[in-house]
């Protein structure tokens, strides 16, 4: 017998706390789809009439399959729910579920609020009461749940049993200020069901300011809450929320709770769970983070030779579940601990077949070893691995020949007496037998000079003659560089990933003392790459 | 009565599995010195003959307080520990702990080492009887315990008393895959302890697979293991390691773990927490994570407007903890209050007096907020700091006046036709009213091209009239380039270290999209400084 688990998502509202976001009425409408699509129960679109993007946003609700919920607070002291125009705004946003957030904490309704404990009691009663009139399901959001029943129980659990009578369809408990470890929210969330409201109608909210938000979720739901809140990518206020794309794969995949629990997302729908993780951070404009569990680039990244070489043998050995469950993939990196057998796979990953005793293999690792301690990194560049292992091998295509480039960086007084730096590049490349000379400036839309590697890679992608069809679409969306030794002997490492229309997303790396070279080496094998895998005749 | 817990560090051995990290022996040292002061017990510093670079790191070990540790695998099945030369190397390496992982799931000893359960075993005893004969604290990593516990306990446990048995002073459970939720590490760790391997003999190491590191070391704690194993900054194979930047203050500051236990690390040293977290980023040349716990940038930053007016009245409505136990800060964006007491400190650190209410300290304040925001930061350049509030101020004299640089950078083929590059600065001054044109190239004693800010630095400092014999002795000691925004949009924040005949050693910063014109004024700004600090009229 499973028991239904609902997931509420708050990454529109609480996740829009977080320190330098701030979502468009478009982007929230986009992260909106994208949840539905995975499945959640409830969308938390933000608080109407708190922001002019949040009443917007409520203006021209999504149309959602989750039940669509505004936020706001219990209404003030000194007046009816009727009467609160910030209620009001709340309500008037028309959304079938409403959440309102109230004080639990007798410390907050005297320091923050000013008000009597009883006419806080009364302010819960009232705001709820109001939600169930109009026809609303009602959630109550008890602010420091956890930190106000430590300072008074009685109290505490006596505004929870107010919303909660008042007909509340949850009451969700918020660990606010993040700092109750997992133990003390099982405990305490016991303490709720048994002091009345059954378990079915307690939701759980933690923070991650002890890196304990999931396992705090998780101790809730072992105590017996049935509602469970967080954001994608972990994002919200300080530290952030419990993180969503964490605990989702954990409650669907994972024991206990896989057996004892059905939630609204199917196996089908988790498969997009890496994609969508993504996305939110191509909104956000954000660099992915690697370390991510289940969703992360290294979730799956096997780089220490033992754990390596086992997985080539059982992936169970080292996984603790299938990584394209979560639409996610395995990694065996290059790296100097890597062996024979990891290279094979490696190689096998990138349509190389390479028979096992191949002398080739000893001379590819050998080559590898010389370049790492040369201030290369091939783990991060997975596109230069390849090119460099089908150059060892002697089948990489040669689509054209780079006979010579000069960049000139310049800083000078403009006409206006002002200093103005300027980068121009010229490269000369052999095509098909025939010399191309281009040239580009630096300058971006906005007359901004944006560098010599801006200029360089503009006049290296200009002209490629017959091949210029099938670069046209490649972009560079990261750069970053690496002084890998110290002082003047300072050796510069350059990784670049590119992109093309298709989605495609490649890692090319450049390593010299000279950083405008070791720049130009990761373009060059940037445009190759993509060549080679459009499958383009040299 | 208060119990000793250890903290065993591993940044430096499971943390250089990090995908994308990979250690220079001069970064080992600065990483174990950064450990050594923080106050942990252990420092597992790699493994002996592994790889070159800890090779080279245990050849000339860092004399640490805190017990500096090999580690290893146990003996291979088929020869005695005194015959196997990769457990030799270990030993070898003539530290006082040693550490060796070994099987304890039957799975991985049937299909990764395709031996005996019976022959596994002896291996485990083997070895760790030869740690303790040749006078090491011994260590016996499980690894796959708790999986190995589930399917086969009795095996399980027969492993790790066989090492308590043959002399281990710490058997360490280790989650190796990461999937193991906490409440399954506490109740397994339990049963170690009640199976006969006391509790202070038993450690835990966590992975961070369902981000549950922390909480589940929390879970072996609280089922009573006294060691815990964990990176800085959450560094480990895949999704990382138990984060002991997280552990370290939820076990001194949080209940009930700080009036249960004593460790290694005092209240004055946790102080310098954050300060440690961000150096091993700097090391890594990574991008601090603003929602790190404690550590974090967000931290303590207050967005939401409710949460901010409470913080004002009262710190402790929205705060767990005190940011500056752990060296961090409060952020709150309406007031500046603590930011100008905070200015005037560092002021003062610089020789430079202001006094409270000055306008001009809101006017820096801005301008400093301003420039952040384009990518600058002053934390790590206290030079370019000293002098850009000089020049608010407008105390800050001019001794010389740029007026242009050129640098070229040229690839081609040179007489024997093979590629080479050069690069070529010229840069003009006005000393005293006199122009003068200087002209570096980028070529080292050994012909070797040393790339554009070379060639621009030794152009710099070739003539500036009177000052030069005041500046001849000054050495670019290390180059630190960070792209502060990803892709297309991408700035470039120079770091160079400075330092003089007399040992002195400075840091300026220089930010631009422009990678060269960013090393250009952080170059600039070091010889400013030393004008300055040899008190040279202008």
């Amino acid at each position: 017998m499973t028991e239904r688990l609902y997931i509420y998502d708050t990454t529109l509202r609480d996740g829009q706390q977080t320190q330098g976001v701030q979502f468009s009425t478009p982007e929230k409408h986009a992260i909106a789809k994208t949840l539905d699509a995975l499945g959640v129960d409830y969308i938390e679109g933000g608080w109407p009439g708190a922001n002019p993007t949040d009443s917007e946003f409520f203006a021209e609700a999504p149309k959602t399959r989750a039940t669509f919920t505004a936020f706001g607070m219990t209404k003030r002291a000194g007046r009816s729910a009727e009467n609160d125009d910030v209620l009001a705004e709340v309500m008037n946003a028309n959304t079938p579920a409403v959440c309102l957030v109230g004080k639990t904490h007798d410390f907050h309704v005297d320091t923050a609020l000013g008000i009597s404990l009883e006419e806080n009691l009364d302010n819960i009663r009232a705001s709820v009461a109001h939600m169930v009139a109009q026809g609303r399901e009602a959630l109550f959001d008890a602010e420091h749940f956890f930190d106000g029943y430590k300072a008074n129980a009685p109290y505490a659990l006596e505004c929870v049993l107010a919303a909660y009578h008042a007909g509340a369809r949850w009451v969700v408990l918020c660990d606010t200020n993040g700092g109750t470890l997992p133990s003390e929210i099982h405990d305490i969330t016991r303490a709720v069901i048994e002091a009345g409201v059954p378990g079915d109608h307690v939701g759980i909210h933690t923070h991650n300011d002890t890196e304990n938000a999931v396992a705090g979720s998780l101790a809730a739901i072992d105590a017996g809450a049935r509602q469970v809140q967080g954001t994608l990518n972990g994002l919200g206020e300080r530290c952030g929320n419990a993180n969503l794309t964490t605990l989702i794969p954990t409650l669907l995949l994972k024991e206990p709770y896989a057996s004892a629990f059905e939630t609204g997302i199917s196996k089908d729908a988790l498969k997009s769970l890496t994609l969508a993780s993504r996305q939110l951070d191509d909104i956000l404009n954000r660099v992915p983070m690697r370390q991510a569990p289940y969703v992360g680039a290294s979730a799956f990244a096997h780089k220490a030779g033992l754990h390596a070489s086992a997985i080539l043998k059982d992936p169970t050995t080292y996984e603790h579940i299938d990584p394209e469950t979560v639409g996610n993939a395995r990694i065996i990196p290059m790296s100097n601990q890597a062996g024979q057998s990891n290279l094979r796979r490696r190689l096998a990953d990138a349509g190389i077949e390479v028979d096992p005793g191949d002398p080739a293999l000893a001379r590819i690792l050998e080559e590898i070893k010389r370049r790492e301690a040369e201030g290369y990194t091939y783990d991060s560049a997975q596109a230069s691995f390849e090119l460099f292992a089908r150059r060892e091998l002697g089948i990489m295509p040669e689509y054209f020949e780079v006979k010579r480039y000069k960049v000139t960086v310049e800083r000078r007084k403009n006409k206006y007496n002002r200093m103005v730096s300027l980068s121009e590049a010229v490269v000369v490349v052999k095509v098909d037998g025939e010399k191309k000379l281009s040239v580009s400036e630096s300058l971006d839309e906005s007359g901004s000079d944006r560098g010599p590697v801006n200029a360089l890679s503009k006049a290296l992608g200009k002209d490629l003659g017959r091949y210029q069809a099938v670069i046209d679409d490649i972009q560079l969306v990261d750069f970053k560089v690496r002084i890998t030794q110290g002082g003047t002997e300072a050796v510069t490492r350059v990784i670049i990933d590119s992109e093309d229309g298709q989605g495609r997303r490649w890692s090319t790396v450049g390593v010299s003392p000279n950083i405008v070279d070791a720049s130009f080496d990761a373009l060059l094998d940037a445009i190759n790459w993509k060549l080679l895998h459009e499958g383009v005749a040299a």
